[in-house]
């Protein structure tokens, strides 16, 4: 997407094809910064302090560290110590393992000599298709407001909240609930989006207000807590979400808060639709609440918060009284009954078993 | 309440009998101050600047004023300027009109000489009733925590969930909503208190949290997105709240993301209790969601935060990117029927028109 009329991608090859370069998303909002990644330890780096984060920016990421290691050793060795390297800078990423795999599987039938060229490729390939993917997800979730805007007699303002950041900065571009969105504001809808702030790690605030403002889209900042007030209200047409992981019945699991707003939904009567390339679903699960381990983090994202000082400095300052302990779930679970629809890239069906069978019919099992 | 075991409350008259002293709750996590109050100016600052805030301080504090005016200038023109002085301060403060009436109402008929005496017994008393008010709304609550406590076969924990901050810091002494768990702590369940953050001010991190670790109770600070995801899995046995403004009928207007608790509570068969009050019913009231205008607050509520920097100093931070807007709704309504029950000074209700009618039959309109 644009960023103050000029279009990026999250990740691309260096003009003079000797690295990747990527936008350390650690700066965000407050400082736009571009990184040059000239080694395949640098990749490694960018991916463990989250420089790059995001399931599908960081397999992209993965598959150009493998590029660029080809680059400076192409051997059986050099391939497998650089594969090594990148699995370990985030081991529960599943898109990580998989362009890791991906790329390697490419590479180890080659000779030396055409590796670097071939995964050079192969990266290109992957962040190609993570493109494609999201484009055919926003596609599918434009109808779905094309549909709401005209059943409320084309109004002057469409109003979408979001929670967390699950727009381009976390894809290669597009991203997969904001993809709809995008197109929307391109298509013409006059699109306004409520950005959920999304504590405790500010992805909202942060990410999504970032990308949007940057490419001109209409959006308002609020609390978390401030979402059931507004659909009470009529304030909200829509909801549209991402998701890290969805199981085979449509539960989904995404950034803590998430259910919170599903449930406000649910009781206003406003669509709540979920975003999601298919590699999220998995297929083994049918009870998401019982079945997915939620993680817990580092109780500091909670106690402190980082921003900008009146002196234009980046500073993390404490937010808790000193002595109190804090809890830091990162994810919730939605069940599939408080899910209006899920938004693929092969198009939109019920968050049930049957609704995704319809959509992937070769995953289900005979 | 204690104070790392010195009992406080968040008003008293000073030893001297010249002054009143308060806790500079501005100050609060991170500065514990104690403010001493000498003249009706100093007191209606108190109160402007929310050095004392929530609703029976504010009244509290108001009759104090009027008192430490009556010290200065007990004419009726001093009585009358001291009244419009303190009047100006929280013009839309229920409790703070409604205090001043009562002791102006007081002193009118006296003769100046007898002002003075007579106001700082009034305020006295007007403190000491907001004491007894609290004490029974949590003598009324600690009975059902007891209950739950004895449900669930006395567990090694009983988890109770608040929002924003109904402690002793918003009350003369006990809280609202907090009294409860105080009683309970102190009769020996074994109370752990799930403190929401309350975003976008932050009164649950900052006060209540502190409240609570002051004197003693565990408790856990959380991100307001996470007690969904706490009451899918157990870890809630009831969420206790404050309210601003309940309705004849139940429906309760509370800090914003009180409703979205009340969701997810009613969604997973958690006891969801209101504590009040009597003054903070609207007997006019009938439909909270429709009748009652919510408040928007400044948006630099919403994209500043302050908090305590590493090097000690209490800094505020920006945390939205340049140009977002922001907005920050203060308030929304819970309607009663996600409502278990209310807790009042006279008892414990139904939150409907016929609950409340039962303990306030007086206020039944025949």
């Amino acid at each position: 997407m644009k960023i103050d009329g000029i279009a990026y991608r999250t990740i691309w090859p260096a003009a003079d094809g000797k690295a990747v370069e990527i936008i350390d998303q650690t700066r965000l909002p407050h400082v736009f910064s571009v990184v040059r990644l000239k080694t395949v330890a640098e990749a490694a780096t960018a991916i463990a302090d989250m420089w790059v984060r995001g399931a599908p920016l960081i397999g992209a990421t993965a598959a150009y560290g493998l590029a660029l290691a080809m680059d400076a050793d192409s051997s059986d060795a050099g391939l497998a110590a650089a594969y090594d390297m990148l699995l370990k800078t985030r081991p529960t990423a599943v898109n990580l393992h998989w362009a890791l795999a991906d790329v390697r599987g490419v590479l180890t039938p080659l000779p030396a000599s055409e590796r670097s060229a071939a995964a050079w490729v192969r990266a290109a390939e992957i962040a190609d298709a993570d493109v494609a993917t999201n484009r055919a997800i926003g596609e599918h979730g434009l109808s779905l407001l094309r549909d709401i805007s005209a059943t409320k007699g084309h109004p002057d303002r469409l109003n979408v909240l979001t929670h967390c950041n699950a727009g381009w900065l976390a894809t290669v571009d597009w991203g997969t609930a904001l993809a709809p969105i995008y197109l929307a504001h391109e298509a013409g809808l006059p699109i306004h989006v409520w950005v959920d702030e999304t504590r405790p790690r500010n992805q909202g605030a942060s990410l999504t207000a970032w990308e949007l403002g940057r490419h001109g889209v209409p959006h308002t900042v609020i609390a978390d807590n401030a979402g059931g007030h507004l659909m009470q209200h009529g304030l909200v047409d829509a909801c549209i979400v991402g998701t890290d992981r969805t199981t085979a019945t449509g539960d989904v699991c995404n950034k803590i808060g998430t259910y919170l707003k599903a449930l406000a939904a649910f009781d206003n009567g406003v669509p709540f639709f979920v975003a999601l390339p298919s590699p999220t679903i998995d297929w083994a699960l049918a009870d998401g609440v019982r079945e997915i381990p939620i993680e817990q983090r580092a109780a500091a994202e909670q106690s402190h918060l980082s921003g900008l000082t009146a002196d234009g400095r980046v500073e993390a300052v404490q937010v808790v009284p000193e002595g109190s302990p804090c809890a830091n779930y990162a994810f919730d679970v939605t069940p599939a009954r408080l899910v209006t629809a899920l938004i693929t890239e092969r198009g939109v069906c019920a968050a049930s078993r049957d609704g995704l069978a319809s959509l992937f019919p070769e995953r289900v099992i005979q």
